[in-house]
């Protein structure tokens, strides 16, 4: 699997793959940036008005929910549904979804409107989506199901997508496969966005090569990477430059070297 | 008062405290990043949809009007409202409030609807607050007082509530104690966001510690330390890194050492 | 016209120049540290309720519709209008104009509603501009003509305006007089809003000297150096904070020693 995820490093490179945001205005500017330093090209609209429009001209949307509102709700819904409609991949990232009921009824709402090639979330993030679907289609609730490899396998089979999971291990499952990846570092939960640049970076991945579970680990393991490498830091500060470095100077060599991924054969 | 307000600094590195804020687009990241970097958890959110589940998880809420519009100000009141109800303090930063009749008007609004616990601002912006107060209550013009701590004390009693004037010597005073700050660097007025920073780094230890007087102290020390600490970077986009290294790394220590305050007792 | 546009490098560092902006917030904070880094003050609104009176107390204002929607739409007519019956010169930086209809019939307006001092995009997006011109007004498709000083120069002429066409090298025109500007460096593109800032450093330089022509240069020569002062930096995360820097050390004397300004008698 470590090859087949870095020859996407390669491959991204020589593309100029168009991924369109739709995302919060907290860390749109790291968004943007981290999209431009891997190899493709970020676009962001959220307005009704011309969502549609744009998601036509890209190779993959990335629909993040960390603050919205109805105005951008309306743009997410509309955007995912002519991706949907033109075979463009569509990422999702639940933001803070189990913090209040609008955001709660806004992910039901998008991923009863929109099918998703991959969601990407924390483990509080991705067991609220668990519980929803669950909820919404009457089977039996995940609560107890505490393993990330059984959560995001479950999730994978029932929503038909890709799930990821970030923390001090990341979980990616497609339903019938199941990866760990063990590369990060804590610098990495000290810095705002760290999250939204890797569904970012997925999006770039998935827009380039078309394959849901590499690209959610590629763009997992590019953040990673990136953080160990940037884990020398004096603070905070200078950890964000030097993340925004290493991810620009991230390719097949030193894919191959540092990844650290797992089949989880549980 | 130096040894009170170090103290602050080792108490929120051990908490997780949540700060709540609706705030300007311009600043918002770093906003969310100086958070982070004192020890604390930032949450952006400003539609009012969601505003008041958001503000009922937090610990404090940071209101700041760099760029507002009708929904974002129906959020601020309903946000400041519910704090209030659930005895979450409340920090207002009134950018720029006396650049439009729009923006004086919303202040003057979330004024009457909204108590805060602390209010700051530079000189200018306090000044429009003592003056539009002293409007609605019918008392007399503050306009002929030039003097921060007069303004500042008075200001507070008038509101109840602590007024920090930030500047080349910074006043923060609860209408009985006031005090002087001699921390900072010129620097810090060449960079955009301090002035929205110290407002966040005080939601920071307001929401830590509950007490107000205290924690506007500490917000502004230590913006004012970490801009001295900085002040030997090459230009604008070094301070910045440099700035928020120095904030990562602020403690107890630091500030014990390096922290100017002294009591004004005019 | 090396000379007379370093010298306005050294002017605007004495003067306290206030540049509005209505812009997209992807960018906006690094469009308010580069008015700072340049000696200028940065000033963010876009609600319709402020623009006009915002606008009434600055020096210039930048248009960029990078992000947009029916509110900001409305705010930029209303605050260009303004601007326009005040003499505060206008720039527009029409962001991705030809990507979606919303953004050309958006533009279309802009161009019908207000007087712009200096529209500068790169070649794609005044080549849109230029169609759009022509399909209102009537006249020749400007299709053919692939040559950036003939395109700008002829746009200018037809709206009375200064065009200024970044890329590989860049071209400038008054519709009389055009230079072409031979600094930059490539790393410039792989960062996302050194177009934006480029709009902003216009915007300063123009809210200073009133000299369009003039300001277009300057400001395009200022990202240009600083670009190449900037390019051996390890990143994108260095590069953005060497550019920066670059920018804040910015005076006559750089200007005058690194400037490549050449007049294109074509």
């Amino acid at each position: 699997m470590v090859s087949e995820i870095s020859a996407l490093f390669k491959e991204i490179r020589t593309k100029r793959t168009l991924v369109h945001h739709i995302t919060n205005y907290v860390t749109v500017n790291d968004c943007a940036n981290v999209v431009l330093a891997i190899g493709a090209n970020p676009v962001m609209a959220d307005d009704p008005e011309e969502v549609e429009d744009m998601v036509s001209i890209c190779d993959a949307l990335v629909i993040n929910i960390g603050t919205l509102n109805e105005r951008t709700v309306s743009s997410m819904i509309k955007a995912g549904k002519k991706a949907n409609a033109k075979n463009i991949p569509v990422i999702l990232d639940p933001v803070g979804v189990g913090a209040t009921p609008f955001r709660f009824e806004t992910a039901a709402t998008l991923l009863k409107e929109v099918h998703f090639s991959v969601i990407r979330g924390n483990m509080a993030e991705i067991k609220v989506i668990a519980g929803l679907h669950a909820k919404r289609a009457g089977v039996d609730s995940l609560e107890e199901e505490e393993n990330g490899v059984s959560i995001a396998r479950t999730l994978a089979q029932k929503l038909g997508c890709v799930i990821a999971i970030t923390g001090k291990v990341d979980v990616v499952s497609d339903g019938k496969q199941c990866y760990s990846i063990f590369n990060g570092h804590t610098a990495l939960t000290r810095l705002t966005g760290t999250g939204c640049m890797s569904s970012s970076l997925i999006g770039c991945f998935l827009g380039s090569s078309k394959k849901p579970l590499h690209s959610a680990i590629a763009g997992i393991v590019c953040m990673g990477i990136a953080g160990e490498m940037a884990s020398k830091s004096l603070g905070l500060g200078s950890f964000k430059v030097n993340l925004m470095d290493s991810i620009a100077v991230m390719d097949e060599v030193i894919c191959l070297e540092k990844a650290k991924i797992e089949p989880s054969n549980q």
